[in-house]
Order: structure tokens, then sequence, then C-alpha cells
């Protein structure tokens, strides 16, 4: 399978003209998430120039596909009698060919989210964001770490990340200190950010839904992708100018996208 | 059916009272509200002078209507199963004579939710809170927009306010850029705050819990409920004075509030 | 029953050896806890050096007692359905040797968690962390206080305290404006702190799970788990200088935590 292994860094120019697009039409992602990060979640998407709706109930899931741009499934805190309801709304966002993203949250060591989440796949999410260990274990390659961390670096799951994204005709996205962007045959790596994100919860579940807004948006997917992690980063180090520790900046996170999406 | 068609600006002496009233009996609100903003409706509530209970189940529920001061409902993460809770709440509240709001997020467009706050209109609502959509689609004018965010502006639906609050028999709370409170013959006016209240998730949601707290008070429920518009708004107005964007203003709102609850 | 009266105040020394231990090993604690206080729980954790995950499926719980190294169950939002899933959890933390946290959020009032908390006695909780009146309510001394909050001071219910810790064999902690930590034997003190942390939503039940994080940790565990009291102390002595109320207090609190955990 011939892949092009030059990487290359995202192209400012070309993520300030996803923010903008982002800023005029305003997508409406439908979250489907968990209870930890619904709050912070609704907020980075505002910050960043998109519109959040987070239900749950399966009949108003099945009208609200219709409606909403871009979906996102994160099997954060995963109960078993809400399965039906990701998988339903995961079929039909793909029914209004509408893009959706899978957060497969510590999928591994837990049977029901690792199974659910393989279950997913075959449904084709059009873009999964996780970290390292999360990616590889989608692609078959490990059986995934303690928790929701990772020790892996996003480098070390790039072939996974490739391989994944040939099965679901998609996008993977693995985030870490670098974050590496592809769709099995071209990848983008986005640089810089701040270690404080990883102290923030929910960082990590934002960015996926943050995602599922970019990938909604016109021109090409891969790059708009990429131009969602190019404006997390980037908020990120505005926000490490402001912050003293984990708590501001996770506030000014959420100014810093602010300021990216005013300014032209 | 006649009606003052005057609109008072709330007076600023009438809100203190009642902000001074509401920091003297710290009214406890039974908040069943979305799992979205939950967190930060409980904090407002604090930062305000009340004080927050937010209980779920329907066992406890029942035993809480007693205790509890006021009561605020809101469908922002309705679940089929859990409608009966909500109703049954709403009945005890009527029962011990306790105040409670309707928060009718995003009705119009979800089955579920439009069809289950009209039922809930018939145990009339003390106070409904909603923007200019949702208050229009609940008195039958419109059928609702895409989602959360409403294109009309409150004056649009102040007719259609007015005649909700007839069919209730109590208040409805139109916010926008321009807070309308209306009993179907008097009609109150709240203006200022600030924009950046539309780029935190749950404000809305959180003004409701606070119409909850201050209809619990003595005195002329329409000028209490008025006052909890004029406490946010002030906040907002002082939380700008601070704030570099949305992340940092949903925090000095809460240090505002409580600035405007300490001071006499 | 000998006890000894002495109350001691907790030396720096202990807690500052805690909090490096803490930071050194990073404990896992599996928070089953109310939804209101989810995130602020998770990021409290996170800034202190430990790492939160937050499982609610009972499958996974179950699957999970192996890996954590600590648990935490708050029965602020309990649901009738979910009873088992705790009940299990604290079940299995017991079978591998995990400590597990009892947060007894507004017992007294209400019978469904009442009942509930006084059945998880009999699984002898390693620590039980709540206020003055909820642990006065399951030492069977009274039937508690209107709703989250206590009329009494640690201290009337320092007797409770002890008598409760006797019966689990465990570590019971009382938080007010003073903290006692007691195993019904030895009772430690921690003063200081902040009023400010009243007006902040989950600051207890964030300290339960912190506690959870410190029992996990080897030596002492009475010393341990006041040394969590002690660095949620510090750290609101330090955002108390930062904070203009209680809004960004709460953040400041997460900063200050943070910077005890980093420095030596």
């Amino acid at each position: 399978m011939p892949t092009d292994t030059a990487i290359l860094e995202l192209d400012a120019a070309i993520a300030q003209r996803a923010i903008a697009q982002l800023a005029d039409l305003s997508p409406l992602v439908h979250c489907i998430t968990n209870t930890v990060v619904q709050n912070f979640t609704a907020n980075l998407l505002l910050a960043a120039g998109a519109i959040p709706a987070m239900i749950i109930d399966p009949s108003e899931c099945q009208e609200f596909a219709q409606v909403a741009d871009g979906l996102l499934l994160n099997v954060g805190t995963l109960y078993h009698e809400h399965c039906a309801t990701y998988y339903h709304a995961a079929e039909n966002a793909n029914r209004f060919s509408k893009p959706w993203v899978l957060d497969p949250v510590a999928v591994g060591g837990l049977t029901l989210r690792t199974e659910f989440c393989r279950k997913l796949l075959s449904l084709n999410p059009s873009v999964i964001r996780g970290n390292a260990s999360e990616i590889s274990v989608l692609a078959g390659e490990t059986t995934g770490g303690r928790g929701p961390e990772t020790q892996l670096s996003a480098d070390q799951a790039l072939d996974a990340a490739r391989q994944l994204a040939m099965t679901i005709e998609g996008i993977v996205v693995v985030t870490g200190e670098v974050d590496l962007i592809t769709d099995g045959l071209r990848t983008l790596k986005v640089s810089g950010g701040s270690i404080l994100a990883t102290r923030v919860t929910g960082a990590g579940c934002a960015l996926s839904a943050l995602c599922a807004a970019f990938a909604s948006l016109e021109g090409d997917r891969l790059g708009n992708v990429a131009s969602a992690c190019w404006m997390l980063s980037r908020a990120a180090e505005l926000a490490m100018q402001q912050a003293a520790g984990p708590g501001t900046f996770a506030l000014h996170l959420l100014d810093g996208l602010a300021q990216l999406q005013e300014v032209p």
C-alpha cells in the first residue's frame, strides 16, 4: 500500500482559512459525550465559533441527525444501556452524510468500550481522535494502558494510525506532544501547544468535538481536521502566557480560542 | 384582554432589596437540570447567595419537595425515562406551594421535549424562562430554531410571552439583548448585560435556576423574578471589565454575583 | 473505649512527604461520583498529581477495581438503579485491598441515600469524609440538615466521628472551619483554608477524591489522609491571595494544588 512518508507541518494559512470558515458557518455539533467533560466541551466549541448541542434521548438523537452539521461520539462514561443510542446516532449521521468523530477514551483494558468501539469501526467514522495508546489498540496492535493516559508518543502510533485510517476510509488523529493527522496516504503534523493541556480534564475530548466541527467544513477534510489541532495548539500557547497553573490555563485556553476566531 | 402596554425598566432599588432578601434567606433550590450545566448552575446559585441541590432519584425528589424553597426543571438533556420524575416534581412543588420554573431548552424541533414541555404547561409553572424562539414555540406561534440559539429578539416574542403568561397564570421571562419579564398584564424590562454571556454554555440555564431562587422570596413575584435578571446583567457588566474572553468571563461573572450580594 | 483525647495539628513535614509521594506514584483514582462535580473532581486530582478515572458501567467498574489504586463513592446524585454498581465497586475494592472512600452527601433527610450509606458501612469504607451533620447522621446521632450544608462545627461531631471510625475500623474525616481526621484512637487536626471554599460547589466532594488518592500511599494512613486536607487548605490559602470571588477562587485553587505538588 503506497504511502507518502513525508510528514508536513500544517500550513498556518490553511488553518486560518478553516478557522474563518468555521466562524462564518457556526456549525452545529451534536455531542454524545461523557458527563465529565460536557461543560468544557460546550464552552470550547462556543469559544471556537461552533454551536454545541448535547442531546441524549434516542428519539431526539434520531431527529437531530438531520439538523446537526457533525456528530461526536465519546465513550468516556459509556453505559451499556446507551450503546444503542450511540450506534444509531452514527448510522443516522452516515445516512444524512454528516461527518462523525469517534473518541475511543481509554479503550484497551475495559471490555465494554473496547468491543463497542471496534463495532463502531464498521460504520466508518469520518474521524477517530485518540492518544497513541488508544489508536494502537483500535488498530489491533496493543491492549492499552491502565487508564486515560498514554505511555506512547504519537510517532510510535503512526503506522497504526495509517492502517486504521485505511480501514475506516477516514481520518485518524493521534494527539500528543506533536499531533499527527493522517488519512493513510497523506499525513500532516501540528507541533507546539502546551504540556498544561494534559493537566486539564477533557482537553482531548473537547478537541474531538472541535474535529467534528472542522470536519463539517467545505474543502480538504484532512487539512480542516488538522486545523482543529492547530487552533487548539495556538490557543494553548496563548494561554500559557497568562496562566499560573492548570486551573487558570483552562479558562485562558477558551479565551485564546475566541481570540483566534475573531482576529482575521 | 386589557394589558398595560407600557414596559418599565426594573427599578434598581427593587432589585437591590430582592438581592438583600435572597442573601438573608439563602433559599434552597432543587435543580433537575441538564448534565452540561449542573456545575455552573450550582456555582452561580452559591455565588448569588442561594443554596443548590441537584437530586435526581424519583423517591428523593418527592421527599425533597417539602424541604426545597423552589424548583427548576430544565429539559436540556431530557431522557424519556426521566420525564415522570420531572412531572412528579412539578406536581409536588404545586402541592407544597413552592414556586417552580420551567426552562424549555431548544423546544420546537425536538418532539420529546416539545410535547413534554407542552404537557407541563397544564401544571402551571410559576415561571417560564426561555429565549424568544423557545417562548414563541410554547405559545404555539412558531416551530422553533435549529438548536439552542435563537434568531428572534425578545421584543418579537413579547406578545407570545404575554399570552403564555396568561395561559399558565404565571410569569414568562424572555431573555435576549434586553430581558422582558411579564405576567401578561404588567411587563418589566432589564437592559444591559454582556454579549459574552451568549458564549458561556448554561448562562441562560443558570439564570432559570436563579429565577427559582428569587421566585421564592416574599413580595411582588414579578419584581423579584426581574431582579434575578437584573442581578445577572449587572454581574455580567462587572465581569466584562475583567474578562479577556468567554473563559475568564464565566468566572468573573460568578465573582460579580458574589460582589453584588455582599455590597448593601 | 480508650481514646487519646489530645488532638494534634498535622505536622507540615508529614504532609509534604505525602504530597511528594503522591506526585511520584500518580495514583489512579476511580471516582463514582455525582454528575455535578465530576469535572471539578477530575481537574482537582490532576492538579494535585493523581489520575482520575470516571467509569460508571457495572461491568467496567468490576474490571477497573484491579487497576485503580483507590475508589471514591459519592452519593450526591444517587439514582436507585445505580446502587448495585456502587455496592459491587466497594466489594471489589475490598477484594483487591484497594482503599475506598465514602462521601455521604446530604445523608439524613433523604431516605434512599441514608439507608444506602448505612448499608455501605457494613463493607467497612477505608475513609468516610463528610461535614459534621453528615458524620453525625451516619453515627446515628442526628437526622441531618435540610440540604448539603451543615449547621454543626467539626468539633461538635468529634465524638460521633470517633465512634464511627471504630465501627468501620477505618478513618473518618470531618471537614469544616477546622478539619478533624480520626481513626477512633488518634485524631489529627488541619486548620486554615478559606471560607471561599464553601462557595465552590464540590470542594468537599473533590477533597473526598483526594482522600482516596492519599489513602493509597505507603505509610501511616491517618497521616496520609490528613495530608489531603492539609494540601487543600494550603492551596485554598494560596488561592485566597489571588481570587476576587468564588469564581476565580476555584481556578486559583487548582493552580495552588499544582504549585504545592511541584515545589519540593
